[in-house]
């Protein structure tokens, strides 16, 4: 059986802000089967995590900039592959069957062919909608907890300061208790006024100015965890300065961290974000779009601060 | 009886890079005497340490700003306390002896009082001569071991960066075995060609263009220990830019400290350097000037890079 298969791609690499017009729809017939022996997997996507982070593979780097080499380029015309959740509709694979809910690496299209499955989980959606699974319960949430928790580790009674609380991991941050989470979505001069005690933990997701307003309004002893710095991904000039003198009189910490590290929380941080669901003690903010023609639009709009909370694509019906 | 007592003071505030001209010296009768019943203690310079840490304190500060509220700014026509070696001349504090060798605060003069004796200590020279007991078995030397060994916690085989290795902490680090440490004093441009691998360590002492190229050349997971940033003393627009990006990608960490805080190493740091300095594995530079008139001079050049070694200067002669 084949299927008729739209996916987005990028025209030629992106070096700055992002435009609409730099992505094209390819529609192209897509097999919804396997090869006999293989071990693939085929799936439909429902819905898509739109993530700032994607802008940096989209660049062209020179051999001699290290910058990204960790990260997968995306080739033009080629599948963006992105975090999502889908449903099995043919399996090479004997973990998978047609009809699984599944999570992990699929594509900005319809329908993808996962091949190996180190990238791709069996998802029981515990009773939540699936668009959680692509946000609160998946790697914008793991970011929040890993980076809350594992990185500055807060005290009771703490500041905590949270740039971006309108996106997905600052949305997440915003709502955790215990500790005053001021959601701010542009704070420059407003710290002082917000935070006339200071602060003590700054969850940088947008680097340059805001960092800097940051740490020249931190306690002693004071934590940035910094897990995105979407102002300066599209604009290579702009650059964080913040006072190190600062830094070394208040003695502050700046780490830079990926949840991908912290998978090994994984399991803690899903069952306490589901407790606090179920309790009532997160209010989920999601900016969910419709279909696979939305998905420039829904990506670009990440970097004018369109979206108020998660930006997710939902792709196709279940 | 008394005696004249020759100090160094700053003729006003300075905000920029200092000159000589920027200093006077003092001359004032001075008691060799306690007051009966005080717990004062009146100590001869021998040798002082020279710390580029006191422009910060000799800086203008309007109110609205809180970069050095925590240390005590100093004031023109006033002495300038500083650490240093000396000898007790008199004494109402029963733990302190007419005669006494001691290290603690004293100041940029021949004689200081010591108000209170939690600034000041007996010092057991353990056979080294005393000027290593302002730098090498001193802060310096306590600034390179508790930021190598308590902040970067180096693995066998890593690559260690120290920026200003001919400066005071940077060459106590130099020095340090079962490490790669490059002595570079100017390496900006130079990283790859010593860092093929990259740099898993970087000591910053600074700032500015140096810790922005060490960030650029940093490897995975690596650390940055800050315990001073020289070249943004002088000049408050001067600024370290480092890419977040590659923060954030590479996980690095930047961590501001000061040897203070870290006291409770003292003990294990002396006996490890002095057992290092009884076995021919520390180099000591040092570079020492004569009498309190070349405090000013000695200061001066640290902003000039003239001293190859810590900067001491001799006040008075044993």
């Amino acid at each position: 059986m084949e299927v008729l298969n739209k996916y987005i791609t990028i025209k030629a690499h992106i070096n700055g802000a992002p435009h609409e017009s730099d992505f094209e729809l390819k529609t192209v017939t897509f097999p919804i089967s396997v090869e006999s022996g293989s071990n693939d997997v085929v799936v439909k996507s429902l819905y898509l995590s739109i993530d700032p982070y994607q802008i940096n593979r989209m660049k062209s780097y020179s051999s001699s900039q290290n910058t990204i080499s960790f990260a997968v380029g995306i080739v033009p015309g080629e599948a963006i592959d992105a975090f999502g959740v889908g449903r099995v509709v043919a399996s090479g694979h004997p973990g998978f069957e047609k009809g699984d809910l599944v999570s992990g690496m699929i594509s900005w299209g319809e329908y993808s062919i996962v091949k190996g499955t180190s990238m791709l989980n069996k998802l029981d959606p515990m009773g939540f909608p699936l668009s959680y699974h692509v946000g609160v319960l998946a790697f914008s949430g793991l970011t929040a907890y890993a980076g809350f928790f594992e990185l500055c580790k807060p005290k009771k009674g703490e500041k905590v300061f949270v740039s971006a609380a309108s996106g997905s991991v600052g949305n997440r941050l915003a709502n955790m208790q215990s500790c005053l989470a001021a959601t701010l979505s542009a704070a420059l001069g407003a710290n002082k006024r917000y935070f006339p005690d200071g602060i003590d933990i700054y969850f940088d997701n947008v680097g340059a100015e805001m960092l800097e307003a940051a740490v020249a309004n931190m306690n002693m002893f004071g934590r940035v965890a910094a897990c995105g710095v979407i102002s300066e991904y599209t604009d290579a000039a702009k650059r964080a300065a913040p006072n190190m003198i600062d830094v070394v009189y208040k003695r502050i910490t700046i780490r830079g961290f990926l949840a991908a590290d912290h998978m090994n929380l994984f399991a803690d941080f899903s069952s306490a974000t589901a407790d606090h669901l179920h309790k009532g003690r997160i209010h989920v903010l999601e900016d969910i779009s419709q279909c696979v023609e939305s998905i420039p639009a829904a990506f670009v709009g990440l970097f004018r601060c369109d979206n108020v909370g998660k930006k997710i694509v939902q792709v196709m019906d279940e």
